[in-house]
């Protein structure tokens, strides 16, 4: 078969950590072009936007879209009116409306539509699923706190209005949730925290709940200094299962089950070259629904200020 | 064909004005029980639950769910797994979430579940609609101001979290915008008015827009006194639309073309006996995802307090 021909939109810190590596070490791409504003990348064509990329570089099969969500909508609907297939980094979009645009205009082409989750990918998501499925859950406790000095250090983006705050990593911790969990959980309850002088929230406190009354917490916060945490723990007829290091290590009662080196991105590479081949699409925007519904739902409280 | 046997649950103010009088005058249905924790129908048999009402009536085959959104969920799944078909009043829940997963629930039982939007079955809503299928749109703008202190005077869960404030007349703009623009818009940016000592808001601006860049603005205000507005103006090849009056009325350049009494819920309650008699449901949640948009992407500024 042969190669599907990629290109990169939105050259930044993750297209250089995660994209380029990954798509190197799979033979199912050959990388022939990037555009960016910006940023560039060694070795191939590189364009200042997406129209004049897809323009003079007809061969193009496939583009990653790595820009600001704010961003994504605009890209993705011109490379698809181009015939091309679309992988969206996380979150998919700034709203839920558009990707469900994006969507329909996917399956309407025939072309493939990827809304990636990478840490529904990490190591050991799959065996904390294959657990739970096979026991009685009896509480779920979500723990997603980090440094936001240390992880997003003057990202002024993710501050503004639909950069979603606490939710950008937040939304990886709802990937893996919304992929482990035996039933669909649903928000009965938030308190976001917005400090005075931002757009967006710093910290979440969000109550879910199932189908069968299952409880389910989740304590988001960009205050953390020190251990950082990213944690699903879960108390079940079979023990406590704690699925930590942002899904990467697996301990049932204490004990550890499942620890690999993360391949992520790489995952997510082989996920997308098999959809295009399937002529398929793999769209699950219940992480971002939760997201939307969280702030909908979501009582506000401002706390003090925040300064990087 | 036999006639629906239906429940109400939930019999306050809107239920008096409104599902009574189109029930009993629809030979489709015969109305057989209600369930409220404070009102009652007069001449059928009423209950303090609808746990209580469905095990003392099994022949119901239908519930229509008027209490706030944020109790919807717990007793559309009771009636759901009890074999009823379900009537959901506007908005059909709290979350996204939970009306996705009714939705579910409906499919695999086989039942009818209806999100019922009472504001598309407006007397000019269709020919708003097919006035604007035959014209290009330069662009639309929706003016919704009204006064809560004569709509919604004291009714405290409109201004709780999960209450929507404006956005609980907003959204019927939402239904018909949705149901009479030739293509799906999203929101591309938006600013929500808290008063300050209030979890919910009392105006926003909000702009959308679509695959073919149509501009479309709305305007929600509940601080209205005076004159009230439920109105979206197009401009387009064929002179300006007004479409006034929440859907009444349809005026093209100022000439009244269609102006009819309303018959909201008749036309939904016959909307509901269809889709029963067909075996399907009629679920849109666009005019809900929305809202949730507006509020993950919006910014949000705060104003004086409210006070009823």
């Amino acid at each position: 078969m042969p190669p599907i021909q990629i290109a990169l939109v939105g050259v930044g810190k993750i297209v250089r950590d995660q994209h380029l590596p990954a798509i190197a070490k799979n033979g199912d791409y050959r990388l022939i072009a990037a555009a960016s504003r910006h940023g560039t990348v060694d070795g191939i064509d590189n364009f200042k936007s997406i129209e004049a990329m897809l323009e003079a570089v007809p061969a193009i099969d496939a583009v990653s879209l790595c820009m600001p969500p704010q961003y994504r909508y605009e890209a993705a609907r011109t490379a698809l009116e181009a015939g091309k297939h679309v992988f969206l980094e996380k979150p998919p979009g700034a709203t839920l409306s558009e990707v469900a645009d994006l969507e329909a205009l996917a399956a309407s082409k025939g072309l493939s539509l990827f809304a990636s989750w990478h840490s529904r990918y990490a190591p050991a998501v799959e065996a904390a699923r294959s657990f739970l499925a096979a026991t009685t859950i009896r509480d779920v406790k979500i723990v997603w706190k980090e440094d936001v000095r240390q992880w997003h250090p003057n990202q002024e983006w993710i501050w503004a209005a639909g950069g979603l705050g606490i939710f950008d990593p937040g939304i990886n911790a709802l990937s893996i949730v919304t992929h482990i969990l035996p039933r669909p959980v649903f928000i009965t309850a938030a308190t976001l925290e917005f400090p005075e002088n931002r757009d967006a929230p710093i910290a979440a406190t969000i109550a879910f709940t199932d189908a069968d009354k299952l409880a389910v917490s989740a304590e988001f916060d960009w205050r953390q200094t020190g251990k950082q945490s990213w944690d699903i723990i879960a108390q079940t007829s079979a023990g406590e299962m704690v699925l930590s290091e942002g899904g990467a290590k697996l301990s049932i009662d204490g004990k550890i089950v499942h620890e690999e080196p993360e391949q992520e991105y790489p995952m997510l590479y082989k996920r997308f070259a098999e959809i295009i081949r399937a002529k398929t699409s793999d769209v699950d925007l219940a992480p971002l629904r939760h997201v939307a519904d969280a702030f909908m739902l979501g009582r506000r409280k401002f706390v003090e200020a925040f300064h990087d």
